[in-house]
Formats: structure tokens, sequence, C-alpha cells
């Protein structure tokens, strides 16, 4: 994993001001995969006190369009061209730890698989299943 | 529609913190559809100065939900259980209009459809496609 | 409608080896919107009797990819990249009726929205809903 | 995993007549996991001589569809409630082998995953991936 490919995408991510907003990061990157992070808010919620399903999907789609990123020639953008979620429990407690990883590389969809996991007190619990397809673009609209 | 509907809906968006965080009001309530909006702001974007894929997912997951609570008795709550959306344009413009209705109400399981659009100079655009499925459940957890 | 696109899609039809063994027929084609027939038969079915939810994804897939053909340039051939079905009602009838249409052409990617109804006694049932990605290519692989 | 599990699924399996027509079997059964295996035929194939996508979905979604029945009462059945499929390569080759498995079961939804990997000249190749809700239910209808 070169510097250069974590360095374009750490810059990128500056760029997403929405992160900025609720508060997450990125916590890795690795050649195919990409780790982000979100401390619980109680601002983030929905009705019931959990994080709200679509701040889950946007930490998720995150981590699944940079991991495409890590396998895309350096002069393309990613764009999110559809994901499907599964939510599979709650999201609480003191943090959200989304990763996102390369099921298959291709030269225009890239296809992803994300999980996210709440953790608690130390342990670690699924929230959440993603599965992405990521298009590559040069800097241009999304399906045209 | 009565209004009791109406204002069970807002008193529970008015819960949803993450929904006054990003700046979402629920614009209309009807049997089986829900309208929810959102002014365009430069803190919710993406690395392209888009609104964030994951914040549209919001917006129309919120509408999905509550057009499905329209269709639940009084005393259940809903939850997402699972979406998938379709991208179409990049969400730009001055606000983001959500639209969900339902296609099948169920006891257990309703089936939503949902659009964003975004409105630029006064002309819509077909931005995002959602098709979910919300629970209906007693105030307790998600799939159990 | 040009008859060529009919008689193009009717012929790639023909070439569907899986179409002629569960006995499916093309009935419409518009410009953005196919509709494919399947007679119910009883070897077709899953455990409870009803028409598997393959066999129900096998011909509104089917219909979407010729709405998304309907769409693209004469040379280019047409692949499904994904797809998402929720099932509504069981399959049930004397025949199945899958009507695809176009919500989005694109140079790359086409995403349609097919419907699946059932017809028993002469009234159609809604019995499965799609949301699906279909991808332009020149008779090669699918992502490379 | 208990004779009585594995008894229970091949013999729902052998009622679904439509398993037979394309020739599918169960080859191994676990507690959470399926497999099932369809040798190629030429007349279950899309335009292009690959199998056809909603073919691949059949024995997919029957996989990931046992792959719950094994965590669930014996007295439920499982119907599909909803599944999204990525199409990775395309399904050539002497065999598919689709593997189910479940990521989170509960009381009334079941999520898995699924994979159908091809193999052909002794290897195996990712053709597709799956996430799918199963909903057990007392032998009635589906979202009622």
């Amino acid at each position: 994993m070169e510097a250069t490919i974590e360095k374009r995408i750490k810059d990128s991510f500056a760029r997403q001001t929405a992160m900025a907003t609720i508060g997450a990061s990125v916590t890795r990157v690795e050649k195919g995969a990409v780790t982000i992070e979100l401390p619980f808010r109680s601002d983030l919620t929905q009705q019931h006190g959990f994080v709200h399903a679509g701040v889950v999907t946007m930490i998720v789609d995150t981590a699944c369009g940079y991991a495409a990123l890590t396998r895309m020639p350096a002069s393309a953008a990613v764009l999110t061209a559809e994901y499907k979620v599964n939510f599979l429990s709650p999201a609480e407690g003191e943090k959200l730890v989304a990763r996102g990883r390369v099921l298959k590389p291709g030269r225009t969809l890239t296809v992803c698989f994300g999980e996210v996991h709440a953790v608690k007190g130390g342990k670690e619990k699924l929230v959440a299943t993603m599965l992405a397809t990521m298009i590559a673009r040069e800097e241009t609209g999304l399906t045209d």
C-alpha cells in the first residue's frame, strides 16, 4: 500500500464536508480495504436514540467507495452507483466502525462489501451489511 | 388522513436528532406517502460538492419509514430492515425532495418505494430511487 | 418504436435458452419498456407450490434487460450488473406478467424498474418489484 | 447438525419442482450454511451462452433460504422476503456452486449472504454475490 494512495484518499475524504459534519474519520487504508470510524453522537440518531440508518449508511458507503478507489487508476474519481444495506442490530454504543472491501475490481464497475460494527464496552456487534457498486469516472457525472 | 397520524409522525420526526442536524423537515403526510425536504447545505457534501449519497439516503429512508408508519397500528414503531438505492444523477441544486410511498403494506413487513428529486432553478431532476423494507415493532430491537 | 428494435430483441430472446426452458415469451416491446409473460407450470415451483422466486426474477430481469436495450446503441449488448427484488405476494395463478421499464438511461449504466403481476381469474396482483442496473457492453465480459 | 434438519431440508428441496427442472441438487447442509450445485446445461442460458442471471439467482436464493431454515424452529416455513444480487463474472464452466450462510438469525427475519462460484477446469471463480432477507412463516402468505 503506497503512501500516495493513502494520501489521495485522505485528501479526498477531507473534501467530504458531510464526513466532518458527522465527525467521521478514516482510520485505515489498505489496498482494497478502507476503515472509517464514527464516535457516537446524540445529534445523529433516529427516534429511538440509535444512530440513524442513513448515517450508518454514510460511513460504510464512504468506506466502500474509497476501498474501490484504492484499486482504480490514479486519474479516476469514484462515485456510488448503487448499494443495498441490511440493518441487523440497533446502532448503539461508543462508536461505529465501518469496513469496506473490494469483492471484484473492474475497469468501470467495482463491487464492494461493507460491514458496520458498533463498539460497546470493548465488544463489537454487527450492525449493518452493505453490497455496493462503485463506478470509476474521469471527474464527470454519474450514469452519463 | 387523520390529524393524529400526521401529529404522531411529526412528533417522532422531532425526536430524530439526525434530521435536525442536517436540516431536513417533513413537508407532507398522506396515508401511505410522506415527503421530506432538505435545503442544500455545503456541509453535507461528498468530495465533488454534491450532497453525499448517505445524506440522500437518510431523507428517503425517513420518508419511506414514515410512509410505512401511516399504514401501521397506532402502537407500532417502525424500523428499517433493509433498503437498496440507485443513484441516478448528482444531488445538486437548491434543495432535495424525498418522497416515500407504500408499495405493499403488511402486518410485519411493509415494502416502500422512494424517490429523491433535486430542485434547481424550479426544475426537478430524479437523483435517487429506493426500494425498502420496513418492519413494525412494538418498540423493541430489530431482527429479534 | 422501430420494427428493427423489436426484431433485435425477439432475436436475442430466442437465443435465451433459459426462456424457452421455462416457457416465457416476449409479449410487448416499446421504447424503454418490455413485457414478458410466463404461463404457470407446476414444474417451476418452490416447496409451497408457488412459482419459485428465482423464476419470477428470471422473467423480470429479462424484461428489464431488454427495456434497457431499447435505449442502447444498435451495437451494444446488455448484461445485468445487479438487481434487487422484493417479493410481495405468492406467485400463483394462470400466468405471470413481468414488465420492465427504464428509469434512467445512460451511456454505460441503465437503471430499470420492474414489476411482476400474477394473473388469476382475470385479476392482476403485484407479486414482485425489481430495481436493476444494466450495463452496455460490446459483446464482452461483465465488469472487466 | 442433526440428521433431522438435513432430512427436513432435503424433503423440502424435493418438493421444489423448479430445482428438478433445472437439475440442481443440495450437496451440503450445515447449521447456518447450505450448498447447492447446478451442472451446466445449454438450455439454461441467456443470449451469450452463459447461465442466465435468474438461474444463478434461483440456486443461491434456495441455498440462502435453507441456510435460514436451519436456524428456525421446526414448525417454521421459510419464504424469501427480498434479495439483492451483484453479478461479477459470466456464469460459465462445468457447474455452479451456490453457498448460502446466515449472517444474522432472528425470530422473524433472517439475513443471509450467498455466493455463486463457477467451476471450470477444477478452478472456482466468483460469479455472483447475494444479500437476502428470509422470513419465517407458519406455512402462510408472505407479507401478511
